[in-house]
């Protein structure tokens, strides 16, 4: 079973703030910044390619109760909401999570890059192409 | 009028992927990777404090089929699906949108952070403070 599931089922013990039929929120223990907050899929999807559209339609709404919460509460400046798929993306445990991440003046959080281009009409091009593929 | 406003309306042209009642995704046109999407609620929400439910009920079921018609496209490695609140977060544009960024190896892209840890119960405590607060 793996680690998100036994927090899910409190095998494992969490710092849980919110839980309904489909999703629970927990402390992360190694947080970025202080209040960061971890929101699981009770049921095991590996990413976002697999999770039901069900449990898909109430994590962003769980996400908005908690972070007018978490901003209430921690008086932080801002939020990310990050959900990565794929070991290269930065997912190290493959059972769907999304951070919710309390942003403050001078924390040591990167996320950046340098911004591309594209050249004609390939952004049209990928766009169509993307679009054909969507089911 | 918003940028994203005049972008959901037309008045500005962009490169759609997808479009329904509540969203509109198109191509990121300065891209953090080939094939970074955003996606776009109509309404004008500022940010996750502020989106309603029945848009928030709907982004991931789109971003979700995005994501798989990206997958299968782009041949990505990995995709982040980020939103941010606030400019500390990164927020430039203040109408909600959420990135769906492909990852490769070997990209420019920066998401990491140092993890922090919690002394004694204040992870506990933490959550109980937030959790009093949602509503």
């Amino acid at each position: 079973m793996c680690v998100f599931c036994k927090i899910v089922s409190g095998d494992i013990p969490s710092s849980v703030l919110y839980e309904d039929e489909f999703v629970k929120a927990i402390m992360d223990i190694s947080p970025a910044s202080r209040g960061h907050v971890i929101v699981l899929s009770k049921r095991h999807f590996e990413n976002l390619f697999e999770i039901e559209d069900e449990v898909a339609a109430r994590v962003l709404i769980v996400a908005k109760k908690l972070a007018i919460a978490m901003k209430e509460e921690l008086n932080c400046d801002g939020i990310n909401l990050l959900q990565n798929n794929g070991e290269v993306a930065g997912q190290s445990v493959f059972h769907i999570h999304f951070h919710l991440i309390p942003r403050y003046k001078d924390d040591n959080i990167q996320i950046s890059w340098k911004p591309g281009s594209y050249k004609d009409n390939e952004a049209a091009e990928l766009a169509n192409k993307i679009s054909g593929r969507i089911k």
